[in-house]
């Protein structure tokens, strides 16, 4: 038996510098030929050496072309060989079928990476299949970095090295946030939103389309290690490597590099469009969902809430002067708003609380006619008309004992002629107010959409508040931040606890175990069982139940008989050895009657478990993570209502118990209807057990099914009573 | 016994010509003082008058002004009294003191409406909702109609009347779209971005505020009469006529007129923040749903997905070319994007079909190297290196048979400057293949904010193509119109069935029933009941056993005794004469000395029902709707997941059909497990008949409890096993 999970997580990944951090860079699909009259037709190869131009990139640019000598002033070689000293990286802006022997020879010739703009790979017929495999075998054998195909390229904003395919214009917006996109439209769509919508600066966009080499989760750990990057913002549509996600997920933790994350394709319709565009494997929605939130990921919805998570995650005063509460004030001039945030707020589980007595008491001295003292704090027209009462009301939301963060609803976005707005005034008082504040204060206008006002958003973003669109994105984003600080107390809190040494097992025979193997597989890795034995004749059936105590069940043992009880295979609740020998035989009879064939291994004797809730609790196999614990709620819950949790192994008890909290049958375990609560520490523990029979077993394991396992009130502990275990 | 529902429908609604087409106005509180240097500071009466310019309103203005002689060129009156004929409605932007005894003195000088600007009345303290009661008693007394208070007042684009407190410049865009909201400023934000950032021309605004004289019913039936109109919108935070809403949803269903509807309130929060800014009662979120539902009223649960909806509503050529079909075609340039609305779709129910093989083999001989042949149909980087490609994909998705609506992914909003965008190109080939389209198209950007270009706003509009932002608001609103397009087809086949004839039944005595008549009750309504008799000895238990059947159960009769099975009131499954006299005494013993105090009527005798899938049937009193049908399943699926299902009486068959098929209980009826279907006719007909049951009992019934009522298998109907009747 050998220790998994010793692999040092260092080992995991590679260096991605010369992709990322280029000194010198070939472009091969520049030409001389003059930029047709739209911009958009510029051939990619001449823009990104526009895009490395107006960058200011400090390394070496040559072009590759055998046509001529230089292009747009830079050096021109006819192939990659005649280069003097091979680039870093190559930029291949060329039809997809150049582009494996480009690539090989550029391997060849010392260039350690490359990347690939060019559509027609995994994401179409065999032929573009075919072509993806031998980038990817260039990939693995060569350690050779590629980025893409069917891709924008990469853009670190810091090392000023732009391997952009799409044009970027001078006057790019620098800061804290990385993103990584498959998709390359959404990368420039996202990032243009976040720079010109919420002035958000970035410090890198990659756009990696089918990950034929480096994968998002790469980028990802990149992104968590790089000094100038503070936040982490991708759109997947498939991951490829689930353990360097949760890997990577844990050291963004460690370092405090919040990611937040669009995961598309979760539906079916959307993972036929996903493998159309980039040739990934999506993987089960419900299992991505448990991956994220067991590794804190931000896991975001939408595209919006993405942008105006980020918008809040990279304001640093604001982050910086949470102190994780949930309670927030609201401070509106429209009172239909306060109704529809107060909606939102409680949609997503965020507090609005009355205002202190306090504050109740000192806003009538300060504002003696005003006669609204509720939160969210309705200013009405009166603060419209009157400079005085705005900032009062705003410093009565931050000096509120009673609320954790301050939110303003300002209509940034107004799409009217600028005469008829009034909301720079407003903007200004807030930015006076944010200064010596000590509470963060973030605004949001009340419908998304139309012309974010730069007046309004430049100067407050610069103050700190981060500017969101619409009350429910902004409820949303509040909640991310207040779910991710509280998942990183907790963290830190339970680090120590997190080392999990699991021995591999020994290989067990391939199929359906039988039920006493299969109990005894649990019972060896702590999961209690009802006690479960296999008889060969009716004597040996009745002193076995006098050993394990009446009453018991009998099931008949065959590998051909799925379902026992359709053929008489059952008989529960015998109470006595009598009783038990007159069965065996009747079962024998009956089974051997109605399946001549079937091959009777004996008959398992079980004692009846007492009542309880029964639960299922196994291991299925995900198409991307492999196993993962399952859990829920016997019958209807889980039949009609999917209500199931998901672990991704390892699980820890403190995940065990949140799995189960999550559960919409959760109140059923603590007890409804005058019944006591049941020993949920007992399973937690089985779950935890689960967990690490998963993680022995590995690969071999290809579905364990304790169905039902009951649970017992507090004290009394869980049992096993069925359990089909499936070994490959 | 009186018939009820008989009241004529138009003896429901007043004439509001007077305020929403006033022949004359005057203005109180409009005053020669110079604007102030910013326009917002304006006294709200001069932009009153202001506004009536911008419009050229036709009609005679006057202010009344004790100072003044002339206010901005209009004669000016010391008094109401003095204004030689009385204007038809009188427009109030005065402190709310002045308001109560100013509109006492218009109605008795002949004025037949006003409009209150100022708050300060029901959302506020005790003498604030004096101040409103004064205005709704002369509201009902004197069929005074009264706009407000606290509210921006009634514009009436067509009619040129904007009786408004905010400043609406010329230049606005007339349309079908009458908008009402209580808040003010939510009146102009959405107004504004209907507007300008859909080019969606309006024909009102209403900002209704505290709604003591005429409702928000009111305005939507003005609205779904008024010619201009051809679809209503409407943020409410609280109804105060449920009647009036529902007949007002069945004469908009008529009129083929959309009421498109965002409820505010649904949470305690905000409930709170609705009664504080409008004294409204917000009502029940889940009966609000109810109602919406059943009155065909589309629901929608963001401001933006009301922008958005009615975008695609308002949009008369996409509506009639529409077939009511739920199968969407998208074009789009990312393949990101293809993956996010393709999630979007799935989450509200809409299909994104395959193409059709005619599709598939047409499309490769237009365009021959194009390899993606998918739907969503990814355009890829070649569309915008191509300008072939785009119409010629867009025209296959126009053609294929499988498609009911085309979607064309379009960044209308991108924020950056113009000479970096190529979305005019797109659009231009839009229009064009708009024109001749027997098909319906949209367009959908995939960020909802920025900057909307007119460039591609406006011709597109103009053609057909109604803009919406975001794949989700956009998803959202393509599912609207398809719900409304089939609720409005089962509407038109079952209109002849609609007639409810009930009678109104007698007085019952206060109290809980006693269970004899409760039963006696639901039978009389067609309700089956097991058979239910009180018996006052043990003999004549006994005789009342024999004649209904045995087995039988005895519950005691005591109007002290509400937990029966605590003090052994209860004996179940009772098999012969013999043993249902002992019992009797035995039950009456136990009872009498576990509760002396109690009077016991007798022991009621019931036949036990076979067993079926128990469900609760009931009537509840909603605060604002009165009684509602209440029904569900028993056990978990009510108590932990509170699953239950509402209608608004009068319920008819089909509507309790589409009740339980709306609960997520609902496949347990039909039969899962491998069990036979429920007998859901018999239970469509209880749930018709208890509606019957609360129509024709009416106030007088506080609350009915059908729990359990036993749904048998197919063809064996339902039975009432236990029953709580309360009488007021």
């Amino acid at each position: 038996m050998t220790s998994i999970h010793a692999q040092s997580e260092a080992s995991l990944w590679r260096d991605l510098a010369p992709l990322m951090e280029p000194k010198s860079v070939a472009v091969i699909g520049a030409s001389q030929r003059a930029p047709a009259a739209g911009v958009v037709r510029e051939p990619r190869g001449n823009r990104v050496i526009r895009n490395l131009r107006n960058f200011n990139y400090p390394g070496r640019i040559v072009a590759v072309n055998p046509k001529y000598s230089e292009v747009m002033d830079c050096p021109c070689y006819p192939d990659l060989a005649s280069i003097p000293e091979p680039p870093d990286c190559v930029v291949l802006a060329v039809p997809n079928r150049h582009v494996p022997d480009l690539l090989e020879s550029a391997a060849a010739a010392g260039v350690r990476a490359g990347v690939v703009f060019s559509a027609g790979f995994a994401e179409i017929g065999v032929e573009g299949k075919q072509r993806q495999a031998r980038l990817e075998a260039l990939s693995k054998e060569h350690d050779f970095l590629i980025c893409g195909p069917n891709c924008y390229g990469v853009l670190n904003v810091f090392r000023r090295a732009p391997l952009f395919a799409s044009l970027i214009p001078q006057g790019f917006l620098a800061g804290p946030v990385a993103l990584v996109s498959q998709s390359g439209g959404l990368s420039t769509t996202i990032a243009n939103a976040l720079m010109l919508n919420r002035h958000v600066g970035l410090s890198h966009i990659v756009s990696c389309g089918n990950q034929a080499g480096v994968t998002v989760e790469e980028y990802l750990n990149y992104f968590v290690e790089d000094e100038n990057t503070g936040v982490v913002a991708a759109f997947v549509e498939g991951f490829k490597q689930p353990t360097k996600l949760m890997a990577v997920a844990r050291k963004a933790m460690a370092h405090n590099k919040p990611l937040i994350i669009l995961k598309g394709g979760r539906s079916d319709v959307s993972q036929r469009a996903a493998a159309t565009h980039s040739g990934s494997l999506a993987g089960t929605a419900e299992v991505i969902d448990a991956a994220f939130r067991q590794g804190g990921i931000v896991h975001v919805r939408s595209l919006n809430e993405l942008i105006d998570t980020v918008s809040l995650f990279s304001c640093d005063t604001f982050v910086k002067r949470y102190n994780g509460g949930r309670r927030i004030g609201v401070l509106s001039g429209s009172g239909g708003e306060c109704t529809l945030v107060s909606d939102a707020a409680m949609n997503v589980g965020l507090e609005v609380p009355e205002l202190s007595e306090d504050s109740k008491a000192r806003l009538p001295e300060v504002l003696p006619d005003f006669g609204n003292l509720n939160n969210p704090l309705d200013g009405t027209g009166a603060m419209y008309d009157d400079d005085k009462i705005f900032p009062r009301l705003l410093q009565a939301l931050i000096d509120d004992a009673n609320i954790d963060i301050v939110t303003v609803n300002l209509e940034a976005n107004d799409p009217r002629p600028k005469e008829l707005k009034s909301g720079t005034r407003f903007s200004r008082a807030i930015a006076n107010a944010a200064a010596p504040a000590n509470k963060p204060i973030a605004i949001f206008s009340s419908i998304v959409g139309g012309p974010v006002d730069p007046d309004i958003l430049l100067p407050l973003r610069t103050a700190g508040v981060p500017l969101m669109e619409g009350a429910e994105c902004a409820m949303s984003a509040l909640r991310h931040l207040a779910d991710y600080h509280q998942f990183r107390k907790s963290w830190q809190a339970s680090r120590q606890k997190e080392a999990v040494a699991v021995l591999s097992h020994p290989k067990l025979p391939a199929g359906i175990l039988p039920a006493e193997a299969a109990f005894r597989l649990l019972d060896s890795f702590g999961i209690p069982v009802v006690p479960t034995l296999l008889a060969c004749n009716a004597e040996d059936a009745a002193t076995t139940s006098e050993r394990i105590g009446f009453p018991v069940a009998l099931k008949v043992e065959s590998a051909q008989i799925t379902h026992k009880s359709d053929v008489g295979g059952v008989a529960l609740n015998l109470a006595s050895p009598s009783e038990v020998r007159a069965t065996f035989t009747q079962i024998k009879n009956q089974v051997t009657t109605q399946n001549p064939s079937a091959e009777i291994a004996g008959i398992v004797v079980q004692r009846m478990a007492p009542e309880g809730i029964e639960m299922i609790l196994g291991i299925k196999r995900d198409p991307l993570f492999g196993p993962v614990i399952v859990c829920g709620f016997g019958g209807i819950l889980v039949e009609i209502l999917k209500d199931v949790a998901i672990g991704i192994p390892p699980v820890s008890r403190e995940q065990a118990h949140s799995l189960l909290t999550g559960l919409r049958g959760w109140p059923l375990l603590t007890g409804i209807r005058g019944k006591p609560p049941a020993d949920v520490d007992a399973l937690c523990d089985a779950i935890v057990k689960v967990s690490n029979l998963a993680l022995s077993l590995g690969e071999q394991l290809l579905a364990l099914d304790i169905n039902p396992l009951v649970v017992h009130e507090n004290n009394h502990g869980v049992a096993a009573v069925d359990a089909l275990v499936q070994i490959g």
